[in-house]
């Protein structure tokens, strides 16, 4: 009996977990190789950050997902070269050959050259990203709390979020929330609910790729929550004691020790490393099958690729659904023409992918959100529910679900957040034999 | 209306809280002080380490413990220097004025003069070593999965656990059942039930302040669960390849990269800040009421605290148990003197501490335990489920007490421990531009 064909997948998220469940019946042998021990469930990475839940509750092993699927064999490493030729991937030391590559590894954050910047203000991309979030959050306000002056404590207690995307608006709306409820009481010095927090976006308008109205909503939202919104407005340097941005009315700068980059992304560098051809943010430019021009046994998926949206005339927007959509395709054509394979048929006609805009959520604190569904677009109490359901739903493992619904639950009701943990090292604190 | 004593407390563990809650009706002003915003629930920090619960199950922040104990004031930050005479404490650039003053600030680790073997052997001391020792244990058995021979697979495999008290000897009964069961399925290459689990013990018993009896048992069930125990044996010295030992037979290494520290604690610097007498490991000879010779105003209590059990002749153990009674004691002699204060009336006596044995117990993977209480020795599963319902009862909140409830609940039906991620930074991944 010969030996299965091999299916290598770089990246254990959206995509590529859809592109190996799929190959689940599949005879072939799959390996999957992420950077990581743990699948992330990144739209709720913002929760992580604002100490409402912890990681556990949002990201699973990825060992754990493929327990029971015995044709996947899941190594954690990082890709450091693809040879198209000899079709490997490298790891290390190792070498993985492949009939089929699946690139799934992703976006990561942009400074848009300004990668200085990176020190002063976190991304939100990893669970690490998060906890750093977090800690910050959270000393910004022990820090106030015996702060010597008000001068000392205002700066502590302005927070500046570059980028008015999902991720910008949601980190601003839980933030703007910790501060006027949730740790209010717990502070006597400081009125925590004095905490300025600012999102500044570079374009006119709040979550560009959402409908026009959805922007406004969220807009509206956020300052009834207290948040400075400040739009067409470029951060032009970020440094320890705050941020600079210019304004059509001219520059203005803010000073603050808390800023978190959500404002730029780019893509994984494997398809500059596999010789695709690209866009400007690294997105790989790929055929209608979601294969690299002239490699048609190599697919690119999720935000690493760059997908025309028939129906709206722009990209597929680099988020959840889109991930798993093309991974799901990815991951039929190649059952598909290992079954071929197999019986000793030709390949099937490969399938072009179409995306299907099953719509966007964002949520803004505890109790709102936006939704935009089929062309109908949903505000308040009622798309925060949708959103709710639709991210449990989403969120895998049973167990992470129960856990998840039970620290919102208690939340909600309580507005408390379960995991307001200020942890990591702490430079100061290094001289332990002092 | 004259302004109301001061009382300091320097640490948020279990004297430090209990001090400050005794404290809750006296007229006085509490300032708490911590390095850390949370108060850490020790005894299930092992959980942590093995990945069976989230740091935020065992840990609650200060601030929300005493939210609605209006007179207690907390402060994160460091002690860095007590002036006994002008009565005032150090932080930062802030002096903290007493009338009374705890000092609660426990115990940290002690490599014996060998600091350099931290880098090897992590403590278990905080959250942050928890996520650490979780880190490389984890992180040893996806090395193990793409190791290239059986010789590196055996070294990434051996796991050695230092000191053979309550900690090591939890750790060791966790670590084993995690891998013969718990992530046994995730792995494909590696056997993880052939993972060898040395514990090394100095003395010839393990937990040796248990009865003997108990000792045996605990020894009797870690074999079961398949680790090997050294008893009589020495560390010599740690290093990146592995762990030398000495023992009666001779010396004996081991190669390994994968070793805890649970060997050896040592008194927080505060006693030898104060001047006051201590003993080789810096903990404070008090006198019977707690408080330092000649400085009735200033108490140490907790693992800072050097006191004699009367009924066994040996000190009072650095445990939970007697940390929080020493605590309570001090806030009850305190409230006593501010009330006294405040109606113009002679200080009370000062009773002496008597310490209370309440027991002791150690788990033994995730069935068994031994436990002592009132001269009655008991094992097994029910020693299991006594264990279980004390550290409930003792867990602060009723969200941990829930949310960890489930996580055991889960893990004892399903084998399935609930926080198994690797996070944390990693030094071959530093090169995020690449």
């Amino acid at each position: 009996m010969r030996e299965h064909p091999r299916v290598v997948i770089v990246g254990g998220g959206f995509a590529g977990l859809r592109a190996a469940r799929g190959l689940r019946r599949a005879s072939v042998r799959v390996t999957l190789i992420d950077r990581q021990n743990h699948h992330l469930f990144q739209p709720l990475l913002y929760q992580v950050a604002t100490a409402a839940v912890s990681p556990a509750n949002i990201a699973q092993p990825i060992r754990k997902v493929f327990r029971r699927q015995h044709n996947v064999d899941v190594v954690m490493g990082e890709v450091r070269g693809i040879d198209a030729e000899a079709r490997a991937v490298r790891v290390g030391e190792r070498a993985y050959t492949y009939d089929w590559l699946v690139l799934a590894s992703g976006a990561r954050d942009s400074y848009f050259g300004h990668d200085d910047w990176r020190a002063f203000a976190p991304p939100l991309k990893t669970i690490d990203d998060a906890l750093e979030i977090r800690r910050r959050f959270l000393g910004a306000f022990e820090r106030a709390e015996t702060g010597r002056d008000d001068a000392s404590r205002r700066a502590a207690l302005t927070f500046v979020i570059v980028g008015g995307g999902p991720t910008g608006v949601e980190l601003a709306g839980a933030m703007a929330e910790l501060s006027d409820h949730t740790i209010r009481r717990d502070f006597r010095a400081v009125d925590t609910s004095t905490a300025r927090i600012v999102l500044v976006e570079g374009r006119g308008r709040l979550l560009s790729q959402f409908d026009p109205k959805l922007s406004e909503i969220a807009l509206h939202d956020l300052h009834d929550l207290g948040v400075e919104v400040m739009l067409d407005s470029m951060v032009t340097s970020i440094d320890a004691s705050g941020v600079s941005i210019e304004r059509a009315e001219g520059a203005t700068r803010i000073e603050t020790a808390n800023v978190v980059w959500a404002a730029g992304v780019r893509a994984s560098p494997l398809g500059a490393m596999l010789g695709a051809p690209t866009d400007a943010s690294g997105r790989v430019e790929v055929d209608a099958d979601l294969s690299v021009p002239g490699r048609p046994e190599v697919f690119v998926v999720g935000d690493l690729a760059r997908v025309l949206d028939g129906a709206t005339g722009g990209d597929v927007p680099g988020m959840a659904p889109g991930a798993m959509q093309m991974g799901s395709h990815v991951g039929e054509i190649i059952a598909g023409e290992a079954r071929a394979l197999a019986a000793g048929r030709p390949a099937p006609a490969r399938t072009a992918f179409v995306y299907r805009d099953k719509g966007m959520m964002a949520t803004i604190g505890r109790n709102r959100a936006v939704a935009q569904l089929a062309g109908r677009r949903v505000g308040g109490m009622l798309a925060w529910l949708l959103w709710a359901g639709v991210h449990i739903f989403y969120l895998i493992g049973f167990r992470s679900k129960v856990l998840t619904m039970i620290e919102w639950a208690w939340s909600y009701v309580f507005y408390e957040r379960g995991a307001r943990l200020i942890t990591g090292v702490d430079a100061e604190r290094d001289d332990r034999d002092a």
